[in-house]
């Protein structure tokens, strides 16, 4: 260990929590909280219900080709270019969402949906939970089917382009640079047992 | 296009917008908006301070080690290995940000620290900024320096493993990953230019 005594691994008990402010999409509460070293601190926390991303793979002989969205995005106040996603439903799976939000955003489907992980969006003020998908050659199925607030594109663009703009312009969502990690990481698998 | 008709570029206007709630580390704003169909919606925006986060990388002859640091995040309620970082104060440069919070929660620095770029953390509801950098062979200088609430473990990794565990168990930190993403950007542009 470069420094600390090994407590960093420990958890904190919480001692109290209350419901401090309720949104559309998420809940803010005020805990307190106790550490291994006995001090009490307050915390905020951000309830929210899972998110879930698919990165839609089209396989073509000049080179892989991604399926995504662009949109208008109230946070950051800027247009972002994305991998189809969105909030999971009560009671839905995170496949199911991740293939749900595919074919709204896009109007596209595939049979093959893998699973690439979850992450914790922020774990220090966030509880919920990333869903990462990939979807293998998906095609054209119906149209966009969106929500009262949404307004989206569907394109498709070079993997090897978005490989090389992620993280800048609109391609700046941090979420998205997370599944591409992941997506990637199971491409380059997926060569490696073909090959 | 795959779909929709090109207005999913275009911006929405801020009607009106109202603090609905402040928490310590962030503000929670409702907003409306009008987009650019003309329709109207409302939304929640969360501000906060920017973030810096800092990749520390120690190249050994045995490959290139990672200076990381574990701790305990009360959002996911879970232990977390993470770069170090942390909120920028009022009025501090994202890259001294990243400097000292790399000395305070480890006590290392170091003298050649890089700007890899900034993301949004989620844009479709937050409205600030995560400033990623790299620090190449940071040393021993100090001893932490915790804030009240902080208890921090820093330990020395291989990178390999780091990339190998990236995004499961307690590397679940999304920004991490986006962290890991941008580094290895570098890392391997470096390694490239030196080849």
């Amino acid at each position: 260990m470069v420094a600390g005594d090994g407590s960093g691994a420990l958890s904190w008990k919480t001692i109290s929590k209350k419901e401090a402010y309720r949104a559309k999409v998420f809940t803010v509460f005020e805990q307190t909280s106790m550490g291994p070293n006995g001090k009490k601190g307050t915390f905020s926390v951000l309830e929210a219900s899972d998110w879930a991303v698919v990165v839609p793979v089209v396989e073509k002989p000049e080179g892989d080709q991604f399926l995504m969205v662009r949109q208008y995005r109230h946070g950051a106040d800027c247009v972002s270019l994305e991998f189809p996603g969105g909030v999971i439903e009560k009671g839905e799976s995170p496949e199911a969402a991740a293939a749900r939000e595919l074919a709204e955003e896009t109007g596209w489907t595939s049979s093959e949906i893998y699973a690439l992980g979850s992450v914790c969006p922020n774990p220090a003020v966030q509880s919920n939970h990333f869903h990462i998908f990939i979807a293998m050659n998906p095609h054209a199925s119906s149209q966009q089917a969106l929500d009262e607030n949404e307004i989206i594109d569907a394109i498709m663009l070079p993997a090897e382009e978005i490989r090389q703009r992620m993280g800048k312009g609109e391609l700046c969502h941090a979420l998205m640079v997370t599944a591409l990690f992941f997506a990637d990481r199971f491409l380059s698998e997926r060569v490696r047992l073909k090959g």
